[in-house]
This record gives C-alpha cells, sequence and structure tokens, in this order.
C-alpha cells in the first residue's frame, strides 16, 4: 500500500479488502477461461462463480423472486442500457435529483434530443435547499401538477452525500404509473437496500465503489418480464443461431466475454461484505466522517452537509474561505492526499449547491480510513494556512 | 496452473504471461484509484499507464499520426459504438464475410430493422469453398456489380483460423469510397497489422485473447477525425459542465471509469508482445497447429482447411465420422480437454462450412501450447474410438 491519504473513495474505494485482490488473481491464474457452453471443467468453475455471484447481489438488495440482475461492465453502461432502452414515445416528464452524475445527465441530454422528453427546471426533484432533507411533501405536489413518467433516483450524492429517501420517492413515483430508476452506485453495500420495500423498477450497482469490488464489474437489477430494448447486439452463448438478441434475461443484456476476473473479485467483496456486516461498515465510515467533519471545523470551511446526519454518507464537499478550489487540491495533492476537486461529473449539484462552476474539495471515505490519517490531515491543512 | 489441456484459446488464452497476472495485481493492489482529473500522485501515475498503453497499440499496429486508440470493455462494445454511431441514411450495401461473429451479425441485423441496410446473400466476400481461399477478383466483380457502403473484414475466423487478405480488400473497397472496418479480434498481436498499409476506418481488436491481456479490456482505432456518435453517454473527467459529449476522441467514446487493472494487465501483455517478438509467437502457434493437424490426420475426422497455410492461425475446426459434434464435445470435456463445439458464435461460418447446425469441434491454439499436450491429446481421442 501506498503512504497516500486516500480520501477519493467516491472515485473508487480503495484499497480493497485482501480477500477481493486474492480472489481476482488467484482465480484469474487458475480458471481463466471463458464462461459460456464450453463444458470443460474450468468452464463450469467459472459459470458457477458467476451463478453465485448473482446470488450474493439478490441477497444484498433483498431481491423478490421476479428479479434477475444483469451484470455490466460499468454503471454507465448499465444507465445507458436502462435509459436508452426504456419505450419512449416522445415528450415523457422526467424527473431527476439535483444530484445526478453525467452518466444519467448526459444520457438524458441524448434522449431530449432524440425524444423531446421534458426536463424543465420544475423536473427536479424538491429538495430543501437549508436543511439538504428532500420535500416529500412537495414532489407530491409536483407529482400532481405534472405527472412522472420516469423518476431517476440518485440514492446517494457523489458530491455531498445526501441520501435520497427512495423508498418514500418511488412509492410517490408509483402513484402514477411512473417507471422508477435508482442509481446506488454510491450506496450498494453501504446503505440497506431492501427491494422488497422500495418499489423501483431498475436499481443500479457499481462494483468497484461501495460494493468494495474491482473496476469492470457493475450492473442492474430488473424485472424478470421487463421489455427493455438491448443496447449491445452480439454473442451471448446461447441460442447462436439466431440473429436476434435472446428474449431471456440476463441473456438479453450481457455480450460479449464475461470479465471472469472482475466477477472473482466481486464475489469476494460481497461475501467480505456479509461476514462485516454491512451495517457495521456503515458504523465504521459514518464515525470516521464525523471526525473528518470535526477536522475540517477547525478551518475556515464552507461545508455542504445534509442536517440530518442519518441522510449523509462519507463524502464531505467544501469550500475554503478565500481560497481557490483548485489551489486546495493541488497542496493537498502534492502532499500526497487524495482528493478530487471541480465538479465531480455532476454540475448540477453544484448549481444546486451553489458551488458552481468552481466546485468543491471532496473528501470521499471507505472502511478502511483511519483516525491516524485524519490526524494527519489536520496537520497538512494546518500548513494551508500557514503558507 | 490446472492439468487441463487448454485448446479454447480462440475464446480467450490461458494461460497468460506470468508477467500479466503480476502487473494487474500489483498495480491493483498499488496503485488501483480512478485515473483522470485527480492529480495526485497516485491517480497521475494511473493516467501515465493509460497514456503509454495506449502508445503501446499504436505501436502494435505501426499506427500512423491521425490514429487514435479507444479503449472499450469489449470488442463487442467496439463493435456495437462503430456499427450504431456510423451516419447511416438507410438501404446502404454492407459487405460482410462468411466468418462474422454475433458481436457484428447481431448488431447488423438490429440496423437492418432500422435503416434497412443491404445485406443480401451477394454481400458476402467471395471465398473459394473448396481452397477456402478469398477470391479478390470476384470480389472487385460483387464491388462492382454493386457498390460497397460499408465493408466489414473478419480478419480471422473464430470458427476455422481462415485469414482474410485485409490490405487487398480494403484498398479494393476504398477505391469505391467505402467505409473499411476490420475486427482484428483473433489477429492483433498474432499477425502483423500494419495500418500504414490497411486503408481501415475502424479496427478493432480484444484484449484477452491474441494480445495475451486480460478480460475487460478491448477497443478500436479510429480516425481523429472521425465523425462517429457515441452509443454510450457518460461522464468522461473532462469538461463536465457540458452535457454534451466532449468532441475530442478518445474522450467521446470512453465513458466512466477506466478499468485501471486491465489496462496494467493489457500494458504488460503487450510489452510481453514485443519481447517475444510477434513473429516468434506465430511461428511458435503455427509449429503447434502443424502438429495438432497431425495428431488429427491420424483419426477419421474431417478438417475445415484453408489450403494454403498462409492464410491460418491455430483454428481447427473438425466433426469426427459418424460421431456427433456435442459427444465428441463432452467426451473430450470430461477428459479434461477444454474444446469448444457448437456454432461458436458464428452461424454463418458453419453455413458456410457445411457444417451447420450441428457445428464443429474446435480446438484452438496459443504459444503457450506444448507438444506434450498434443500427445497425450492423441491418447484421449484415441480412447473415443476404442469405446
Amino acid at each position: 500500500m501506498s503512504r497516500t491519504l486516500y480520501f477519493d473513495n467516491a472515485a473508487t474505494t480503495y484499497p480493497k479488502p485482501t480477500d477481493v485482490y486474492n480472489a481476482m488473481n488467484d482465480f484469474y491464474m487458475n480458471n481463466g477461461v471463458n464462461v459460456g457452453r464450453g463444458q470443460y471443467s474450468l468452464a463450469s468453475k467459472a459459470s458457477a462463480l458467476v451463478n453465485e455471484t448473482r446470488e450474493l447481489i439478490y441477497k444484498l438488495f433483498n431481491c423478490p423472486a421476479n428479479k434477475k440482475v444483469v451484470f455490466t461492465s460499468s454503471a454507465t453502461e448499465a444507465i445507458n442500457i436502462i435509459l436508452q432502452g426504456l419505450p419512449w414515445q416522445g415528450e415523457e416528464n422526467v424527473y431527476i435529483t439535483h444530484f445526478e452524475h453525467n452518466g444519467v445527465l448526459r444520457c438524458l441530454n441524448h434522449l431530449r434530443e432524440v425524444h423531446n422528453i421534458d426536463l424543465s427546471n420544475e423536473n427536479y426533484l424538491e429538495v430543501d435547499r437549508d436543511t439538504l432533507c428532500y420535500d416529500l411533501e412537495e414532489i407530491q405536489n409536483q407529482f400532481n401538477r405534472k405527472k412522472p413518467n420516469v423518476v431517476i433516483i440518485n440514492h446517494a450524492s457523489n458530491v455531498c452525500g445526501l441520501v435520497a429517501p427512495i423508498e418514500e420517492i418511488s412509492r410517490l413515483a408509483k402513484k402514477y404509473g411512473a417507471t422508477v430508476i435508482v442509481d446506488c452506485a454510491q450506496t450498494a453495500g453501504l446503505l440497506n437496500i431492501d427491494l422488497r420495500k422500495i418499489m423501483a423498477d431498475y436499481v443500479i450497482f457499481a462494483g468497484h465503489k461501495t460494493i468494495y469490488g474491482p473496476f469492470g464489474i457493475a450492473g442492474f437489477i430488473i424485472d424478470e418480464k421487463s421489455q427493455l430494448k438491448p443496447l449491445l447486439y452480439g454473442g451471448t452463448g446461447i441460442d447462436s443461431a439466431n440473429l436476434d438478441m435472446p428474449t431471456t434475461i440476463p441473456e438479453r443484456f450481457e455480450v460479449g466475454s464475461p470479465n471472469i476476473q472482475a466477477i472473482a473479485g466481486l464475489n469476494a467483496a460481497l461475501k467480505w461484505l456479509f461476514s462485516t456486516g454491512v451495517n457495521n461498515i456503515y458504523e465504521k465510515e459514518r464515525e470516521m466522517t464525523n471526525e473528518l467533519i470535526s477536522v475540517l471545523k477547525e478551518f475556515e470551511v464552507n461545508m455542504y452537509l445534509p442536517s440530518d446526519e442519518a441522510n449523509h454518507i462519507g463524502i464531505v464537499s467544501c469550500t475554503f474561505k478565500d481560497l481557490p478550489t483548485d489551489g486546495i487540491g493541488n497542496f493537498l495533492n502534492q502532499h500526497n492526499v487524495a482528493v478530487r476537486t471541480g465538479l465531480h461529473c455532476a454540475p448540477d449539484a453544484h448549481r444546486f449547491l451553489g458551488t458552481y462552476p468552481g466546485g468543491t474539495v471532496r473528501f470521499s471515505l471507505s472502511y478502511f480510513n483511519t483516525n491516524d490519517q485524519l490526524t494527519l490531515l489536520k496537520e497538512i491543512i494546518r500548513d494551508i494556512y500557514l503558507y
């Protein structure tokens, strides 16, 4: 491990649990073959690993029996498959949060050009600017004024860590028959997400963030009866003579060779999550987050935090009084403090927080951050004000 | 390593050079962060690795200065980005080979439905059925009779190893101003592919096959002035405030977090290729292929081989006299011989070879196969005829 003080876990968690590195390396060295119809023993083991990993994802989200897991190479790919695959007729009302990532925003911008979907200013789910709390009453009013067709909910902001009440919003949206999409890129594995309670049609997860798995594997959860159109066409290892994509899910959406090494890492990560305990991981990260906030409070910084700690995960964005964000970022980076400054691929969030276009300095934590790191961070920030 | 006799290298090469496993594991453990604008030292190292790997790909294909490398998560994704991104007007004449993989075939089938592209029987580039040799004179006649708009050339068949004369076909196609796409999934790193001689607009490669890299990384080579439309929309780490995709290449097509671990593996694989020598790898595989053919000749099998060995890579498809393909496959798999039977996601190839719908038993080799393995294979096949 390096001596970097790594506070860029919202970009990707690092380090991973040791088991994750080992599982990837061992499986790839000993079993690095192509899943699919080759029924020699190595291929069967690879297929079994993929199936077991799907089961672990079902367990993580407490999926009811009608749900299927589709693996993709990234959450961005998952978002594109879902958003581009919906049966758009034109002029649908699409509600989003202020905190969508460019994966969602750029995809919607494309759909606006193609299908003229409605993404007006009044289509942002209402959040109180002072408390950073979703306003469910006003959201109901929004839906009443303008019926939602599609509702996309960023579960937790990669900029400020604000958590959306997905259970309540999805229930409201479903009253109007809307298609509900929840982006759990920053929360899967960190928060309890119970798909027996959350009325979501599509739930997106990233392997390499709060699940503590590797790059190269992500996915979404979909109803087995979904009529989503494929975005990517290609071989799936089944029904090769058919030039149409299979109608079965997940095969319909999983083209090309599965990334068995990444799946081995995801598998180990999920087992680590369950053995460590999702709640324990959350509590540890919460503790570190409170400590981080205490450290930052000692300096003249503005932090963009929800007033209710229960709606917040370990991501703290701030600006330093009288000092430019990128200057702070450069100073910290030069002192081997890994933070990310700017807009974090989420320009709307910064517009909402009032930090556009300069952005913020973002500190983001994981289970593996320590008090010692925060003590060192405090000393380094103190130096900023000395110079 | 397992004791499996691995002859499924056309699905994915296995094992990889030791350096590839080590590089992936070391880089991911010590530097497994997100590339992009985070300019802390680990992120800079990750960015440098990506840039160096692009340079190695330029070198592999002897790219002229106007070419760019776009990384994707799979060759199938690359094919989809290219084929779906072309400026289709409708009713274009698309020429393909008899040996396209379902990545191409299913994508084209979708485009036929959307844009009514012409993919008639006369749009298959002519191959002599007896010699399995591309007929350049007849291909010129085909183009004369019906002007090509798009020509897609499978560089080497994943079913029978037939190599297409891409330099000559692309030159013919360019006389008619066609867009030329070459699928090098089975050849990049194995055959010399010189993009200063081959007039191709798009060249696709897979990391995990003949380049000896891992799953999760592939890509294509594109002209820096290409007007290809994006297929996937999302964050690229640059110009975050812009809801349109960047106009610069490769950023326009590379969305989401780069798979730095896979790129570390690809980097090590490319360095291994150059230090071992592409020609040496080819020669070793050729030698093993001739040995494999000798082994199979001892039994009553039909092999589907080009008459000119120079047009053939280490993939041998065969059928066993009076014995069903899947039965042979099962027998071999049970004896831990890794082969793949059936249609290999390339139904047209089997129609052309006359092996549809039963398919073939496919043996595919790599640099790491040995004479001892072939000796063992001979003994196991002998058992088939004893039982």
